[in-house]
Parts: structure tokens; C-alpha cells; sequence
């Protein structure tokens, strides 16, 4: 299995998921209920993320923690 | 989308990997580069782990994280 950065693919597909939606990164951390700053450093690959917040971002897409991060391995 | 419960799920099917292994949650976490106290934890659904800790799992498990929650989603 190649080593994946998770970090940075998933900062990317939420860059890319955001962009898609056309709002900005304080609006999308608001419909995660995920503080600002915290959402601004997980775009950029800054911080690891916990997985009760990615369970809040997987609720508000709407997308299972399985299919969010197939996507993130794609990216 | 049913309402997940990723850190119940997730500590189930890490319990069910590491029996099929027959080995201890000690030997697990030291495979993973895991505290062993921050593992139990994790297995028992009583820690938010981190996607740093969660991509040591998955390397050292060899399956990518869509396949782990893949795998945990269906318990």
C-alpha cells in the first residue's frame, strides 16, 4: 500500500468540496459546528483532525467516513 | 444517512482485527506506535482518536482508512 498523507488529501477535498459549494471556509466550519480557526488548519493539512469531528463533517455532508476518505485517497 | 457512531464502531472492529490476531491490546498498540492506556480507550469507544493515530493504524495494518470505516460501518 503507498503511504498516504492524510492530512493534506483531506484538507484538499474539503478545499475541494467547499469550492464546489462556493462558501467560505467560516461557512462551511459553521454547518460542521467546528470552531473556525480549528476548520481554517485542517484545510491546510495543519492539524490532526478527531475523528468526532470528522463524524460531524461526514453527518453534515452527508457522506460516510468510508466514502469521504475513498475520496480523499483519489485526490 | 443512519446516524454512525464511529468511535463504538471503530473500537468494535479494531477488538474483532486484533482477535482474529489472537494477540493483546498491548502487543497492538505497540504494533501501531500507540500509547497501550490511549488504545484501550480507542477500543472501548472512550477517546475521539486522531487522524494522525488513525493513519498509523492503517499503515500498519495495511488498509486504507476508506476501508477500515468501510469495515467498521458494516458492524
Amino acid at each position: 500500500m503507498k503511504r498516504i498523507d492524510y492530512r493534506k488529501k483531506l484538507g484538499l477535498l474539503l478545499r475541494k468540496l467547499r469550492e464546489d459549494r462556493s462558501i467560505s471556509q467560516e461557512a462551511f466550519a459553521d454547518k460542521f459546528g467546528i470552531n473556525r480557526t480549528y476548520y481554517g488548519k485542517v484545510e491546510r493539512g495543519e492539524n490532526s483532525i478527531s475523528l468526532d469531528k470528522l463524524q460531524s463533517i461526514s453527518r453534515s455532508l452527508k457522506l460516510p467516513l468510508s466514502e469521504l476518505f475513498k475520496q480523499a485517497e483519489e485526490i
